[in-house]
């Protein structure tokens, strides 16, 4: 449900009408928040009826009802909301341990809201990654129009030219390989590299960070991977004509995947012991308890970690 | 025409049929060019009739031959090339200082061909600049889809957010603005401006350069300019809603403008003493004299060119 002051209990409730129904939803959250949200979706025809944890078959809804919520506050910064929310993850983490669901797909959670709570993670992919055991995780954003995996994400702009070694960009090619062959089935799946410097570089006239992608993408050559690039990111993106980009800092990754489909955008963390994606967008503070949340993102990272499940199993 | 060896002279032609022929367009560069890309150009019905400098009319196309062209090689790198393609600028410059011709739309020259030809300027752009006598102009690139200004250009993306201050950021706002009002008639433009980092720095936790962007902004808004930000820039460009958008780099700005309308992407220097415009691509050194360039990027500058005149005439 992530954040429950946040978008989260209301796309859900909205998402459940569009799911294909090919796995069984359980929802784990606070069931008091469900009830907030139903006040305040005029759309929604029918009360959905859940069934318990294990109880559900073909076409039913679960739901885990965690119980910590009392009197809910939309949009509030709360270190009680912030605990609730890692109290939720923490329950999805124990079950796709114990092998009871196949992948966990998150709501968006409130860092400020963790922080308040004594939460020490920045979000829910480092809880996932600590508690999956994994320091190789990538982000992939995607949607029905490009994937792009990111080598570096949530740090200032002038820390990402130190952070393109060798490595770490081979580490994301070969990462984003591996799982477009394990989780979309792609036997032999081509990769695009992006350069990191206006136009890669133009032969190191602006900026040399380029030659360490260029070995990063040899060595995934020399391997038989089908990588190329470095490649100028600006005219990189338009007609898409790969499995995945790889992208070397946040935006210049998330404004191609996001400007040719902002609603339909995932995110996918891959590296993970399991299957994990989210909506890429965020709590929605401001548009809470309002019944006009949008719930395309969630519905379409529930279809892809669908996909992704179906392909592996 | 640009570089003879490249598609300029092939996009030329091709883009004569397309054009709305509300202004006369005056060719410079070498008429030998021309007819080799004719011999190439299998679609061309008709050989175009040029008249000679201001000896046309409506309707019809001027053409001023530079002749110093003989037996070219497309896709040759070469100084003679550099030299021409310099040539033709410099007819062209003279032509707009004297109130001859009202734009100059540029098609690509080689950075390789102006240095082996002992040209030190870098590009068009900075020839233009250095004879316009100014140091203040910004690239814009624009389509009918967006407009985005540059804050920084051609420079490795490490140096990038030492350059971020506010007189630069604020200079590249107020230009903006001037040239929305100016050339496309816009009374009270609306401008949004991205910010540096990834979130827009997320208050200061990933980068603090957004505190010169909100300086620059603040001193626009006290002018009352309708400037907003810094934004986030994934989150920016999916469904256009202002005049222009202001980012902080080449691939920031670059990638959604051309990600959504690649074909029709102009490049526009604005803070010159005249009207210039140019596509957005290169010298297409690699399908040069094959018949195969598409011209709408020229199409698109010498409209976008003409539409400007129109507004300020």
């Amino acid at each position: 449900m992530g954040d429950p002051a946040g978008i989260g209990g209301e796309i859900i409730l909205k998402a459940l009408h569009q799911l294909s129904r090919k796995s069984i939803p359980l929802i784990i959250g606070d069931y008091s928040v469900i009830n907030d949200h139903l006040r305040t979706i005029k759309t929604m025809s029918k009360r959905p009826h859940f069934k318990g944890f294990m109880e559900g078959g073909k076409g039913d809804v679960e739901f885990i009802d965690i119980g910590c919520i009392r009197g809910l506050r939309f949009g509030a910064i709360d270190g009680l909301y912030g605990q609730a929310s890692y109290a939720y993850l923490i329950e999805a983490l124990k079950l796709v341990f114990l092998g009871d669901v196949s992948a966990i797909v998150t709501c968006p959670i409130s860092k400020a809201s963790f922080h308040k709570g004594g939460i020490s993670f920045p979000g829910h992919t480092e809880i996932l990654a600590h508690f999956g055991g994994v320091t190789d995780y990538i982000m992939m954003m995607a949607n029905k129009i490009m994937r792009v995996s990111l080598v570096t994400i949530h740090i200032p702009l002038k820390h990402v030219p130190e952070e393109i070694t060798i490595e770490r960009v081979f580490k994301c090619i070969a990462l984003t390989h591996h799982s477009l062959r394990t989780y979309w089935g792609i036997g032999n799946p081509s990769i695009k590299v992006c350069g990191l410097n206006p136009h890669a570089g133009e032969h190191g006239i602006m900026g040399n960070e380029e030659n360490a992608i260029s070995e990063a993408i040899n060595r995934a050559k020399s391997i038989g991977m089908e990588v190329g690039g470095p490649y100028p990111a600006d005219t990189l993106f338009h007609s898409p004509d790969c499995h995945a980009y790889i992208a070397m800092y946040h935006d210049q990754g998330l404004i191609p995947v996001k400007t040719v489909d902002f609603r339909g955008t995932v995110n996918i963390t891959l590296g993970l012991p399991f299957i994990r994606t989210s909506p890429g967008h965020g709590t929605g503070f401001d548009i809470a308890g309002k019944g006009i949340a949008d719930p395309s993102g969630l519905v379409e990272a529930y279809r892809t970690a669908e996909e992704m499940c179906i392909k592996t199993s």
